[in-house]
């Protein structure tokens, strides 16, 4: 559909919202002639939300997870367990096994994982970092939690390689996670449980 | 769901898309991790144009359209028929017609239509402006182009008895078989009346 705009500003409105995922033209008309119908203080408070998030958002200096502080909630509570950290694909990941409150230990948000076809290499990824935290000394498990997808089976298999090295014992959530499955459509029961059930990570 | 987020900030905006009609909290943090991976000049453009729905779009005086002027770009063309007006619900009925390329009059948005159910009576909509226009003369032709539902036969009636003491012509939509439908797919109120309103036939 070749819509015609009786205002350049709606249709800048309309290609703004158009250019997030799963929302087409005709998607983003209709969710801007919704915010037409709010008053200009709310239009303001969403407007000035979006330009926070490229200004004011920060990453945990420790584990990259998002955070509004230099360090993040998980990481700046002394009552979790420090010596345990749980290797993660995204921060949405991080907030799902929080939810599922098994997990006392903390995490090392990777950013993404190793993934040639959409040309990601491990120096793309948040693993100096990780390495780094197992320098220090102190870390006695490292828990893998990517997705069980080839490239996330790649990603564990770089990272046991890697970071062996410092002997940490190595784990992988159990195998309730169904083979092919993100995490983010994994029921929360399944999750965590197979954090629980984790399972020594090895090659062999 | 309910997720523990890591940051309020982040939390905000999920909270902001979520108010978006057909947008949850799960679709509403897959925007906004989208919108984290933009850079902050992007971020502060969307907010931007955000912002200004809220200060800098404004309505045509005349047929109360959205425009950036304060007269819209269809009331501003002398090309155009101003002796016959065609009264639609909202903005996209004016964006879909005007795409149709087939209507060479003006418009008058009533942004809405007489609805109780939904507390929407005559007071709420447009037609004080729309029978100020008639009242300055001129006016030859009114298109009632409103959805053909009982609500917008109800405007309809109601604009008919309002506005017909300045003795207009009024019109509405043909109401028919779409092109392109087959009889048999055809609802069979549509159909009843195609059949008693049916129209000459001639091969010219």
């Amino acid at each position: 559909m070749n819509l015609n705009f009786p205002s350049k500003l709606l249709e800048t409105a309309v290609n703004e919202f158009a250019t997030l995922p799963g929302i087409g033209q005709k998607t983003a008309l209709r969710l801007v002639l919704h915010m037409l119908r709010q008053d200009s203080a709310s239009l303001e408070a969403f407007g000035t939300t979006i330009i926070k998030l490229g200004t004011e958002l920060r990453f945990c200096k420790i584990c990259r997870n998002i955070c509004d502080e230099d360090i993040c909630p998980v990481c700046a509570d002394n009552r979790r367990d420090h010596t345990t950290i749980c290797v993660v694909e995204n921060i949405k990941d991080v907030m799902i096994i929080e939810n599922t409150q098994q997990y006392r230990g903390v995490y090392h948000v990777l950013g993404g994982i190793i993934s040639p076809m959409d040309g990601l290499g491990p120096s793309d990824l948040n693993i100096g970092s990780l390495e780094d935290r197992l320098k220090q000394g102190g870390i006695k498990e490292i828990i893998l939690a990517l997705s069980a997808t080839m490239e996330g089976d790649t990603t564990n298999f770089y990272l046991f390689r890697r970071l062996s090295q410092y002997n940490p014992v190595f784990s992988t959530l159990a195998r309730g996670v169904s083979i092919g499955d993100e995490l983010e459509y994994t029921d929360e029961i399944t999750l965590g449980r197979s954090i629980l059930n984790r399972i020594p990570f090895n090659v062999s």
